[in-house]
This record gives structure tokens, sequence and C-alpha cells, in this order.
């Protein structure tokens, strides 16, 4: 089911097609769809924006376009101005989680909006917000891409609307974590070979290897399948080894 | 000072400059400045990766070049492969601010390995990585742009290094909260100049209409300086009125 709360994305006299297109598409990366321009210098449609959503223009973002901001905001009521410089304006400042908290937590539909390429957001733009969201950028190169911006809010949103994403491809049963007596009979088995291999020299310090293999050995988080492997493989080696000591004995 | 925990962003067989560009510039955004490029497809120098780079490449970015991926996480400790699709192997499965506490809390210096454009990460690739990143990304649209990926982690990172950005040009003393009292008082200035003007009517209702106009204007957050703006305005309308009127009568 569709999340009511899915905010639009709104670009303020964006210049470049390339970035309208990877706006798009990160957008839809993370489950938004509703994409309004204000006065794209370039006009819209645009072939560089189609080329660069990679699809996501035809399936599922959908593009309107206006002539000044305020007509943008029309059925929104809550909008967030995306920008670096809050200007002595006294408006809640959030971080993306804190963005995203204020979308979610609201009633009715809200709005992101996102400065262009050349100057950001005017003061009138940011006036009409209700709440700013700004990045913990570098003070020394402080100037984001439009669409790197966009896809900042966009995974934050991603991320709280939990989508399905995340998981996606993890194959079940693959291996479950190994039962501890499983693990501790590798160990045993592992040492016991080592033992018979005279691996242990001098024997009073034994019990300070076996801990520094095991303390070792246990951070791998092995399943259960990985347990058997290992033993396949130390009796391999010590059948091997048994193997070689009897055609070097003949 | 620089943080010693900052990781490296590794690029496996990128294809695009401009997408290694823009990594590049998203990644000194955030304070990130280790960029190692595995067999990029077109070459290295790479002019479209400059320009995309805004001057990142120049102002901080270090890049190196390496055949292999076994050569490129050379000096690093812990790495952390970047893909949808955990494929059955093992690992932790990070989240950005999973996978950026992991990288905190480690010793020594990590790496973030991103596949390229055309297939992502190889299996061998991820075999070599400690843990895995993945994104809430949407499952019907799940394929993220090369940079937005970086993008995404180097947000995650710059939030919780707090670098300064956030409040960058954040003037001080434009407004400070005001007090009450002084709200109170414009409230009462405020309806004061109403009852004058006729405005409460019928009188049994002033009280829910009282209630409702604090209730609206208190949501606003008032600064000292906003009270005063506020009663000036109230005040120019009241004179305004009995100029008005005075003229009406004359």
């Amino acid at each position: 089911m569709a999340d009511l709360r899915r905010p639009a994305i709104i670009l303020h006299t964006p210049q470049l097609g390339e970035n309208i297109g990877a706006a798009a598409r990160v957008m839809l990366n993370f489950g938004l769809a509703d994409l309004r321009l204000v006065a794209p210098r370039d006009g819209w449609p645009s072939a560089s924006a189609e080329a660069m959503s990679a699809g996501a223009l035809g399936q599922g973002v959908q593009v309107s376009v206006f002539d000044t901001l305020e007509a943008a905001m029309a059925g929104l009521t809550y909008t967030i101005a995306t920008t670096a410089r809050p200007r002595g304006m006294e408006k809640p400042v959030f971080d993306a989680p804190g963005a995203v908290a204020a979308v979610r937590g609201g009633a009715g539909l809200a709005g992101i909006l996102f400065g262009g390429e050349k100057s950001g957001l005017p003061n009138e733009a940011v006036a009409l917000c209700d709440a700013v969201l700004t990045y913990p950028v570098s003070p020394a190169f402080a100037s984001l891409n439009l669409a790197q911006a966009v896809g900042v809010f966009c995974h934050q949103w991603g991320a709280a609307a939990g989508l399905g994403g995340r998981f996606e491809g993890k194959e079940e049963g693959v291996g479950a974590p190994a039962p501890r007596e499983d693990l501790i009979g590798m160990f045993e088995h592992f040492e016991a070979e080592l033992d018979r291999a005279g691996y242990f020299y001098p024997p009073e310090k034994t019990p300070v290897i076996i801990n520094n293999l095991r303390n070792a050995l246990i951070r791998a988080n092995w399943t259960t399948q990985e347990v058997r492997t290992f033993r396949g493989a130390i009796k391999a080696l010590a059948l091997g080894r048994g193997k070689a000591r009897v055609k070097r004995e003949e």
C-alpha cells in the first residue's frame, strides 16, 4: 500500500536536465514519485533528464511543471526548504532524519524544496517554507550537487519507510548460525589434530595457544554448514599428512 | 584536526568518468578524501571526472588507481561492500548509520567498496570484505546511481562526524525567542484593538475566539523582534482605521 505521507520533491528553477533526471531516479529508488519543477531553465520535457532517469520518469515518477513556487506548492500543507544557509529566519532547522520525522509526523502532504544549481534558494522561497533542512557538509567544500541533495533526503525517507529492498535477494536457509556445541566440537577436533601433528610446543604454552586460536576463529560467526566444511578441511589435512608420511616411509 | 578514521572509498571497475567525478565531489562535501579506483574502464585521469568533481579532484580528494581490488585494499584493515544483494554470505549487514558506526568504532583504516555501473560487485569482491552495506531501496526500482550510492554513505559519515556546515552561515543574535510575558503582552494588545474594532461578536463567544487566535499565533515561536514588529503592525492598523474613520467623518 502506498504511504500517503510520501512528500513531493520540488526543484526550484533547476538548470540541467541531467540533474532533474538523476533526482527522479533516486526518488524512485527510495519510493518517492511526486516531482514538481518550478520554471526549469531548459523547458520540459527534457531528453537529458529522460536519459539520466534510467527509466524512473517512465516508471513511476510523475512530473508537473509550474511557473511559480506558489503554484507548485498547491495542495501541500507543509514545506521544508533545503539550504545550507538558514538566513536568520526563525524556522525549525532539521537534519535529514529530523526532516523525515517531521514529514511523517505531520498531517497532509509535505514538500521538500531544493534550489537550482547556480544560486540555491532565494530568500523569498525559503520564507514560504515552514522549516529548513540542512546537511552536515564540510564548510570548505559545501556545495552539493542538486541530485545528490535530493538523494540524501530520499535515502532517509526510504530508511524511515522501511522499504523492503534492504534484504532483497537475501537467500533463506543458506546458513543458520552454528550452535555453540558444534563450534566447540570443531575447536576440539582442530586442536586434537594439531596435537597429533606436534604443533603444541612447548607443552606449557598449549593453553595460551589454544585460547589465541579460539579467540581468532570464534570471531567468524560460523554457520553450521561452515563448521562442517572446516571440519572436512581439518580431516583432509590430517589424512593428507598421514598419506604423505606413509609415502615418505615407503 | 583530521579525523583519522576517515575511510577510503573504493570504486570497483567504474565506467563513467562523470560518476567518478560526482563521487569525488560528494566525498569532499562530507569530508572524505581517499578515493581508490580499481581498473577504471576509461583510464585515468579523466576530463569528464574532472568536470563533474566541481574542483574536488583538485581541492582535496586524492585519487589512486589500481589494477586489482586486492592491491586497492593495501593498508586497509576493514572493508565494507556496498551491495543490494547479500549473496547468502554470512557477513554483518549494515544500513548506512550502522556502517559508519562500524568504521568509527574500528581500529585502523576502513574502506567502503562500490561496484561498477553495469553489474555491481562480483561475488569475489564481496568475499574479500568484512561486512555488507545495503540501502533501503524500493524493490521495484533498486538500481542506484554509483555516485548517489557513494553520496548516501558520505552524508552519513558527515552526520556522524559532526561536520560544521550544518549551521554554516547561521547569523547570531538575529532573534532570541520572546519571553512569554512579551508574547502575552502582544496577545492582549491585539485583542484590545480587536475589541475596540468591534471584532468580538457575539460577546459570549469572545473567550473561544481569543483561544483560537492564541493557539494559532503561539505556534509561530515568536522572537522578541517579531513581537515588536507585530505590535507595530497592530498599532498601524488601529491608527489607520482611526484615521479612515476620521476622514469618513469629515
